[in-house]
């Protein structure tokens, strides 16, 4: 549930126009929420590594106005995205490069703090870009990832279809190498980085309707639209026929009539170097 | 997941001395948590519901020190030793009584408040039972209504066992007329009801090795020990063999570990009559 773009091939959520626009609405919906609680002093350097198009990046530099910011991705045509979307803002506090986190340009120590968001899951070896981006962080400096977690979620009323379509995506994300169960466990992977005093927070989102925004803006709009997104790969390798997939949506959608509930988790984790 | 016990012999968390230690000693772990937030003014009367053992009772009454509690169950047994903790603990806000909430020996609109926490979903029909509380409901008072949701269990090391011996539980549940999934739904179940300003607030229970006494009092000593409790009734039921659950108990306690992690919901609604 990433709200940026790695420059990959497979990357699952893939990069049409329309998808990126759905990354937008999403985050506009969430970012307030994950954020809360990350602020980053006047003065501090921070580093945001896999920016994408920037989709927590006016977020992030809004709520550390004070602080300089770098946000690098390995795509420059993200690059390029979230640079219009920071100059749109009126905001001059970050400067983007293009760097790859398992070859980092910058010399051990170089910043303050590190925020991740949305890039652990789709990685084969999260623990090695923990391990990078402790790195490049000062001692004492800290390191802040926020991750979402699809086996966290769970809905009213209940449909084995449903999970289904979400089991497929799980799938599609592994077999791209990456983990979109990894919410759950950043506790040991920060640990096992070498952080110290880690500290885990889950950002439970729990919509029914009287909740009415959340309703549009997370179960239908982000949850249900990025399940909808792997539609075509999930039929095309075979995971699931096209009368369960359709059954599978629309239980989700059913999750978002007046009567449904949907709950979903995300984790943030600090931790110093 | 309750803490209190109603006289039904096919209470799926049965009704030996040890199960009723280990439903005190989850409570005492749990109950300030889950109580945060709910305390009644003084001079309410207000009832509390299949009060059982009283594992909330003390709490209850302790966070409302002016409040005239009224505390049921249909067991005079689980009474009994209620009303013993509730003397024992010098509060004297209490009165307990032996009723049935589907045969009131109240009038209408006699309470001020009510308050329901790990009853409903041991109830064939959850929603009689909450439009027979709202009877004895003054007009613009509130009911309180606090469950688990075993769906809501994730933990890592994910663990295909351990989620079938959770399976069981579940299904155990549902062939005693009860929903261990019952969390997820007090939203529409409280607004079928017709109670009015429905709110839900979920109560996410997160658990690694940086919180110790979660692994003890929750993971290991709560969860696992409440899905321990019904082996002999899985295994009896053919729902599982013993080499399929003893790894899931395994795999439960290996979310135990120092690198493990472990995470439920529970559910609290307010609503208003």
């Amino acid at each position: 549930m990433r709200t940026d773009q790695p420059g990959r091939p497979d990357y699952v959520h893939g990069y049409t126009p329309r998808e990126s626009e759905r990354l937008v609405d999403q985050a506009t919906a969430l970012t307030e929420f994950l954020h809360s609680g990350t602020a980053f002093p006047a003065g501090g350097r921070v580093l945001e590594a896999g920016c994408g198009v920037g989709a927590q990046t006016v977020t992030l530099a809004r709520n550390s106005p004070g602080a300089a910011i770098t946000s690098i991705d390995i795509s420059a045509e993200s690059l390029a995205v979230a640079r219009q979307r920071v100059e749109a803002a009126g905001l001059t506090n970050v400067v983007f490069e293009r760097a790859d986190i398992f070859a980092f340009p910058y010399p051990a120590a170089t910043f303050d703090h590190v925020f991740v968001c949305f890039v652990l899951e789709h990685l084969q070896d999260p623990e090695g870009a923990l391990t990078a981006l402790r790195a490049v962080t000062k001692p004492g400096g800290t390191l802040t990832v926020i991750e979402g977690d699809h086996g966290s979620t769970f809905f009213h009323p209940e449909n084995a279809d449903a999970r289904r379509t979400i089991e497929c995506l799980v799938r599609l994300q592994a077999e791209a190498g990456g983990d979109s169960l990894i919410g759950r466990r950043l506790y040991p992977l920060l640990v096992a980085a070498g952080l110290s005093d880690v500290h885990v927070t889950p950002k439970f989102i729990y919509v029914d309707a009287s909740r009415p925004d959340l309703v549009e803006g997370f179960t239908r709009n982000t949850f249900a639209a990025m399940v909808e997104g792997v539609r075509e790969r999930a039929l095309d390798a075979g995971l699931i026929d096209t009368h369960t997939w359709e059954r599978g949506i629309a239980g989700l959608h059913r999750a978002a009539e007046p009567d449904g509930v949907f709950c979903y988790t995300f984790f943030k984790a600090t931790g110093i170097n």
